[in-house]
């Protein structure tokens, strides 16, 4: 197993045990563990290979992904209470996740345009989709419009994965600096609030009021 | 027509009514009637045929699909206020649709790959896109999140079809058990409330009072 | 650059700049007015290269509209606290953009099948993907459910370009008067409060209290 299929692997697990603790937050029956975890798990990567055009998909064509979900889901279904707070762990894991697709995202648009800005651009939107997709099914409030930084975090690892790369540093190397880089970043982020002040803040006004 | 062409078509055109619904429920003008019956007839078709690489997409292929959409919406647009509850006919509608798809995306997946577990998956998906994609165009809560069966009868549907088409039984055979189990399972718990108990339950707190 | 490349720039650019906007309403860094100019602008267009089978998808190919999406994004972080109302120009920025995505994506569609249905469709989802998409990943009411015209507006711009060009008129030509219908209806609709008036009205209750 490659050092990218490893961190495929670790990206759809974590992103998995996320979308089956939003289940638990909403109370879903184990069916519904299973469905979230799944579509958590590989929604980034369903993304990633569509708009690149390596369709099928990766978990149509290796469906060892999905047991991957399944078991995945099923230990959360039969472990959440054990925490003392899920939306953490949640946050935690997701920050895992995100860091593993941001560096898998650019790995993968840069091997098969040899663009850096698609690769960093496919690093970014994959790494964001999982717990976009999350959010939204789980009707969740999205992790993207927290004030602490997230795709400030997914842009560090795939610009860190994707200068390394061009820089000509070897595979294994880029990606654990990718890789760290992120997870730097968006775990200051929820450890101590770390955010980017906003040039000139001001709250949007409710559409009806604006009409 | 064979048994899977029908299938597809009677998937789209009740999807399709379930849209018109919702843009009812919604106060929507006839377009936009129009606009959600397509989105939603073909929305998880086009989920199916995109994660495996059919593409371009059935209704693009074969654009009756969209006809058919459209003369359900007019129908629905002109006939939706003699109806007590929209919501009910909604749900039920829907049930059907979600039978339908449940089978006709596992038969795809199934012929695609030949592997069981992504017959499934892509039949459960698939079966759920529809319904997702409605919800969150129209504003309406999530039909995932309602406590009574929803993704366990896509996954019973599913899961009868493909086991009894790895058993060898006819298409037509396998097909039929798989939309009666599927309508089986999402009926009874639309009529009596049916839910599989949840391990240990526990509602999720706001993020913001656990952060 | 041909008028339609032109019209997929301008397309870009200014949805782009809807998402910024939307950011900015939403006070999130920029890097969060980045993200969301990015993928607004290039939203519609990637659903429309996906079901049409055209991938990898544009941006993939011609990375350069992701440069016009960063740039416009910091040119509107910058300069957003200058408009009195941040969100009547995002709703006129969305009409030039929905109305030069009806053309585009009636254009595309129309050059891959021949089929008027087909191009109509493509036209029509095209032009309403990135607003949607915008609004989901924003948390902003849907432009689709406020009760002005909107994709009627998109529907008369597809149709127009559609019905010039199988009367064979010169692609120019057709282009022009689509945008032109697209963004009179939806300008008039903003600008007038335009309504098509709907036949039986009847508001939705809630699930809880149909069920």
């Amino acid at each position: 197993m490659t050092v990218l299929e490893l961190l495929d692997y670790a990206g759809v697990a974590v992103f998995a045990a996320t979308g089956a603790l939003a289940a638990s937050r909403k109370q879903l029956d184990v069916i519904g563990f299973l469905f979230l975890a799944a579509a958590t798990g590989v929604g980034g990567g369903t993304f990633r290979d569509v708009v690149l055009g390596a369709v099928p998909v990766f978990w149509v064509v290796k469906p060892a992904y999905l047991l991957v979900c399944i078991g995945v889901g099923l230990v959360v279904y039969f472990t959440a209470h054990l925490f003392e707070s899920r939306y953490r762990m949640l946050l935690w894991l997701d920050a895992v996740g995100m860091s593993a697709y941001s560096v898998m995202g650019a790995a993968k648009g840069f091997a098969a345009t040899g663009s850096p800005t698609v690769a960093v651009t496919t690093g970014v939107m994959t790494a964001s989709v999982g717990g976009i997709l999350r959010d939204l099914l789980a009707g969740e409030p999205s992790v993207l419009l927290r004030p602490e930084i997230y795709v400030t975090a997914a842009l560090s690892g795939a610009s860190v994965f994707t200068a390394a790369s061009v820089a000509g540093a070897p595979l294994v190397l880029a990606s654990a600096a990718g890789v760290l880089a992120a997870f730097a970043v968006r775990g200051g982020a929820l450890r101590y609030g770390w955010r980017i002040p906003v040039y000139k803040p001001r709250p949007g006004r409710h559409p009806d009021d604006v009409m």
